[in-house]
């Protein structure tokens, strides 16, 4: 197995306030969807978990998820975890490069004499919120009813965007007490903050905002812009994306596959918004000066 | 529907270097899973997702999930949201108050010409090991195959539990380069870290450092400690747990329901592990001086 490449390059525009924005290079953390198979006895075989991962160590993931989840009790059972390879089909860009990689899919063979009860598997899993990709049942699937973004006039200066963590710091209540949770909210073309939600799972948090709005019926969310506390996700842009939200800031990074979905659908992705200074990944077309 | 509680309070043990430990309380988020069903038309109902959140804007997260995920595409499809209760069981302390609570089951009615296509739902949902209770089909499933831990005389010392953080820190590569990573480690008992994964999802780098232990036939890991770049929510604690890990080093806050497993298997947990200080919440006695 040659070893995974867990960091990709990619062109951002850095943004300081009071500086002129620099067009420059930044290092993004791979994201990338692992389906994990489970082979059978008549030579076919089982998904049953799709996680977005960093690929590196893909036979300890697979290994190590199916001994967390009690699925399998010593390694003496497995007799062999390789990666298994499936051609690239009709797709869109971001989705071809996932499924040509060959890589994203690994597959767990029992010794024959391990008994899995296949049909309890399938009655104990259920889907999460957090994990956007496993509610799909492909790859493939990944951007089912997302609608690219169109120009519609709505943007946000660097000042204000700058100012996006303060405000959802100090509208914080649960944090303030705990010190311990993530936060979503909305925020207006000046900057006010319209909607917050806080919840110990960030697409909890996101699910709630978004929850809010469309139970209000206000969704499209065309005219905000979205801040999340911690890292930009692909499941946060791709739940972002379905609300047709067009602008999304985040305190912490992005990984590689949040801004491939951002840059695929139209959307503005800042990242490291803090201490005076911002990246932008795309869209910055509706990153007034 | 009466607010819901999104704090609690405990009695832990403040620990600074070179002062005494002081008794104190701190405050946590909680984290409760969350069920939720669909109604179906014959009055019975699927249970589509469980997934670990806060309490509060239950409908909202319940409404959110639902359109994020691509079931439902407008409010005027909603008849009705509600908590649905059930009454609490057997079942060992943690997991009788969860049930008790009557408010961690949500059911979603459409209205009767609301097409939803059950089947496709069941084929399009896989769990993931980003939620742990997920793969369960009951909250009562929560803790099963987990062993409680017995005392073993695997002890660390303060001073170098509080050094944990920087080494983890220092030792990851990823993180250096893209700025956004989470990381597990094993820890022996003289602070030297044993093996160390990197991972856009912490569930996953957890998932790969116990996978990586329990390929080599090392698990349990009875003699090893483990720290985590972030938070400890109840997810990070049950993995720990079946693998037998005695202690657990977050930098981050814990979540009610992580104290709560910890102590109900004798794990030590220790959060904010930084700044020369940390609080331990459960299992001091692993903790020398």
């Amino acid at each position: 197995m040659k070893p995974a490449k867990s960091i990709v390059e990619t062109t951002i525009q850095r943004v300081s306030v009071g500086e002129d924005t620099a067009v420059d290079t930044d290092v993004l953390a791979i994201e990338e969807p692992l389906e994990i198979r489970l082979g059978l006895s008549d030579g076919g075989h089982k998904a049953i978990s799709i996680t977005m991962r960093t690929p590196g160590n893909d036979a300890e993931l697979a290994a190590g998820f199916l001994f967390t989840e009690g699925i399998i009790t010593s390694p003496a059972q497995i007799r062999q975890i390789r990666h298994c390879g499936r051609k690239s089909g009709k797709g869109a860009g971001i989705l071809d490069r996932a499924t040509a990689l060959n890589s994203n899919t690994i597959r767990v063979d029992l010794h024959p004499d391990v008994d899995i009860d296949l049909k309890r598997l399938e009655r104990h899993f259920y889907t999460t919120s957090s994990c956007g990709v496993c509610g799909k049942s492909s790859i493939e699937a990944l951007a089912t009813g997302v609608k690219k973004l169109l120009p519609n006039g709505f943007t946000v200066s660097r000042g204000l965007l700058n100012q996006l963590p303060e405000s959802l710091r100090r509208s914080q209540c649960i944090f303030d007490q705990t010190g311990g949770l993530h936060a979503s909210a909305l925020f207006t073309a000046d900057g006010t903050l319209d909607i917050l939600r806080e919840d110990v799972g960030r697409h909890n948090a996101l699910d709630k905002v978004i929850g809010g709005k469309f139970l209000a019926d206000e969704v499209p969310l065309s005219k905000r812009g979205l801040v999340v506390s911690g890292r930009a996700s692909f499941e946060l842009v791709q739940k972002a994306l379905m609300a047709g939200i067009p602008i999304m800031a985040a305190v912490g990074a992005p990984s590689s596959l949040a801004v491939e979905l951002a840059r695929e659908f139209g959307m503005t992705l800042a990242g490291f918004v803090r201490d005076g200074r911002f990246n932008v990944y795309c869209g910055v077309e509706r990153v007034s000066n």
